[in-house]
């Protein structure tokens, strides 16, 4: 066994990730993917492999936001995987949205092809689409499920695979398979399915801010972005490090839209008969994609404790066989001293890693992983009595002496400030990041390019908007789209930057992923 | 709002299923699926909806098994729903096996077809199979992941929707697109490779047995019933209550042959160049009809407590709207104290049913849908600190009084005693049910009929078995299979009832799912 694994300071390396964010943000955005083991390309074109690292993320992800839909009523279920291609058509706009990057399931079975090899045999009678979204098929449910007014609210979440045939396709941020979960619900009023759609978009922003530490403003989506066939479309819109927007989560109310194409009707309390009104919301795992590129530095993934599925690693520095002996025993003691310590909903997930490698690249290793805490012990450390701490949140060689009781006391306490921490950042990046423009000219420039790459995208504009889908051509020789009409805003006068006319409701415009 | 909900006692009915498991075992099971609540048929031929109540049963069993895999090592990962023809075609065995119920992808977008509608465009370039079981899309990542022995083992679950194109369908037991997880492992020896097979077959049958209180028989598949591809197949087998037999789980050791296929190579210890070792093992949503087959009664669904949404139900009972208050104010408080208490691996889950139906068709509600205890409380168990318990493994009409505190205090207690009685009496009934049979002629008695529909399927016959394909016919006559070569066997003498050959091994022989 080699003896070599010993106390080496990370190596005197600039960054672990190559290139830096400034010198090529999305190639950055790959090697951060890369190095931390989250994901990679499969041989199918635009689906990838979630690997184990990036899939715990995704378990944490589900965990806490299942938690988060039952406790506001919602039950899981499952439905199909395909759709026959008559119930997708029976809503047009939504079958119009769609109908582009649909994979279509046409044989079910194989045989052999004269000259070796196989080819699909057995035409279907009908085509089935392999879902892009369930509207249609869990609509023939609610269908049956739905008599009269006792029986709504139905309220049921989803988690499932979807396919959309993307050509240009990034990892966790648009490939043609991805993991979501999608809320389906049927109400008796207009009223209450337009509370429950804000309800889960109030759900949405929760999750970002508290678990995912990613600050995000809620609006509602201009009409050329609405969800196909929905009557108002929601989202929560957060800046990445690039100042790029990205969609983090939709939340749509359907008016009966959708609830007429399926024949979901009840008799309602009056006696007479409506069609249900009806929402769904979602999110994917993009997610994923919008963590990576809200907190990760230079030197790779940084992840918000609560949704990292290790908090601490333990990473022992020994020079020979009775260092050795000796330092792996204090190291499990204060394992079990941590494990019975408990953070947000659950216990601190401690690791002991005690592969024989050299000491700097173990700490490298968990360091691009984005481990929220790095504790290195040595004998020194143990006859002072102390834990070396590397935080994730502080630059990489940075490290402190804390005795060790106290480190096991307070990791709670470390880790919450952390997760606060990176909300903060977080937040005071976008807000340095956002300006209120009112005349084209500053908006161009904003948007404009400076020559530096870094200086591509402005950020956040916040400006008057008009719903005119005749201003979508200029805004995109910008490549510059309507994120949101934020919620949270005051009726000011204010007029359109580019049609001139007047309005009070005014839109954040965003380069965008 | 309707002042009738009163202490009705279920309805003098014989049984809240019809027909009984007597009358018609098929359309009693079709009628339990139904009135629990669990599924429904979906217009997607084959395909199924999971309602909440059946989906609960499944996240439970999720929760269980992924904790049992976590626990040996294993982590989560996800790869493509689908597999491109090729790679689908590298092992022959395999793909022979799966070729005749494979659903096929052969178009990426639908363009409007003349004369109105949507048809199937832009053809792929090749094929994509949406997996029926994922080894050859998995071995691809593999083949990248492993390049020495320090590398392995690599210990990998998945947990997917897989789609094998069936012709007779059957809710939960035989479904074109079902639940399930496949677990994939590589590793550097033969020895080890199969020490993970057995292993994972020991926890399929923990499962089985400490959370669906199900007895299983572990043993090895005969050669025409191994997976296609592998070297060899084990099984969970278990007998339902018409006493046909149900593959409840299995455990594959691949060999090479995989490794070979996906050309997943490493460096050995010593030096020198080998293909890994690998296995794959699953368990699917049919393991929900196995619950229902294994002790559901003519009144419904009977569910093991450790795999129930729901432990405890709470039925107020009140005539008055005074009663009312008084009532639902102390099954609040009972609620309350109920949940503080704890079962198994979690909270007990109680909830209370405060829907002003009437009481009988309350109780029939839960007890169709399996919840373990009912409490029923009135007026007058309150004044006597009473509560009303009635129990899903008693009669339907039976209940008892407990004192209230005392009910608080057992409640863990009694359900661990209902989940060891659900096992016990399913144990007795298997034993019941085997034989060992040595001779041909009894043998054809047993899976004879006997013109009673009750007496078609003898059971289990325990016999001396000989590995040779030339029995398969003579089988097929009587609709028996070779289930399995059980594990725990002494190796005693005797001779095949179809072969007359000798042999030393014996082989459970079934009617079978």
């Amino acid at each position: 066994m080699p003896k070599d694994s010993k106390s080496d300071k990370p190596a005197k390396r600039a960054n672990a990730i190559s290139p830096t964010r400034a010198e090529n943000y999305a190639e950055w955005y790959q090697q951060v993917v890369s190095e931390a083991d989250l994901a990679e390309n499969s041989p199918v074109r635009g689906c990838m492999v979630i690997k184990p690292w990036g899939y715990g993320i995704w378990e944490n992800i589900q965990h806490s936001l299942d938690r988060m839909f039952k406790d506001t009523g919602h039950q899981n279920a499952y439905f199909p995987l395909f759709i026959p291609l008559s119930f997708f058509e029976k809503e047009a706009q939504h079958v119009e949205g769609f109908a582009k990057e649909c994979a279509v399931v046409t044989h079910r079975r194989l045989e052999a092809k004269p000259g070796g090899g196989l080819q699909p045999a057995a035409e279907l009678e009908e085509p089935l689409i392999v879902r892009p979204t369930s509207e249609t098929i869990i609509g023939v449910s609610f269908a049956k499920w739905i008599r009269s007014y006792r029986d709504l609210p139905v309220l049921i979440n989803q988690w499932a695979n979807v396919v959309r045939w993307e050509m240009r396709t990034r990892l966790f941020l648009r490939t043609t398979e991805f993991l979501w979960q999608e809320g389906h619900t049927a109400h008796a009023s207009a009223e209450e399915a337009r509370e429950e759609t804000m309800r889960m978009l109030d759900v949405y922003e929760k999750f970002a801010h508290e678990y995912m530490a990613i600050p995000v403003i809620k609006g509602e989506k201009c009409s050329w972005e609405r969800f196909p066939g929905a009557v108002n479309t929601y989202s929560i819109e957060a800046m990445m490090q690039d100042r790029r927007a990205l969609q983090a989560g939709t939340s749509h109310f359907l008016g009966q839209n959708f609830a007429r194409a399926s024949d979901i009707r009840f008799q309602t309390r009056e006696g007479g008969e409506d069609y249900a009104w009806t929402t769904s919301w979602g999110v994917s795992t993009r997610l994923i994609g919008a963590l990576i590129m809200s907190h990760s530095d230079d030197d790779g993934l940084v992840l918000p404790p609560r949704l990292a599925p290790r908090h601490v690693v333990i990473l022992p520095i020994y020079r020979n066989d009775a260092d050795r002996a000796r330092v792996l025993e204090y190291c499990r003691v204060l394992m079990a001293e941590l494990r019975d310590k408990r953070y947000a909903d659950g216990p601190v997930e401690v690791a002991l890693d005690d592969r024989d490698i050299r000491g700097g690249e173990k700490a490298w290793h968990h360091l691009k992983r984005g481990v929220p805490i790095r504790l290195e012990v040595g004998p020194r450390d143990i006859d002072a009595g102390m834990v070396s701490m590397g935080r994730r949140d502080r630059p990489a060689l940075a490290r402190e002496s804390v005795p060790h009781a106290e480190f096991v006391g307070r990791v709670g306490e470390i880790l919450a400030e952390m997760q606060r921490g990176l909300f903060d950042r977080a937040l005071a990046f976008r807000n340095a990041n956002t300006r209120e423009i009112v005349d084209r000219a500053s908006f161009d420039e904003w948007f404009g390019s400076t020559g530096d790459e870094r200086q591509l995208h402005g950020g956040f504009a916040l400006s008057p908007f008009v719903d005119d889908p005749g201003i979508v051509e200029a805004l995109a020789a910008l490549k510059v789209s309507v994120r949101c009409l934020p919620l949270a805003q005051e009726r000011r006068p204010g007029a359109c930057l580019f049609t001139g006319k007047p309005t009070d409701r005014w839109a954040i415009f965003a380069k965008a992923y």
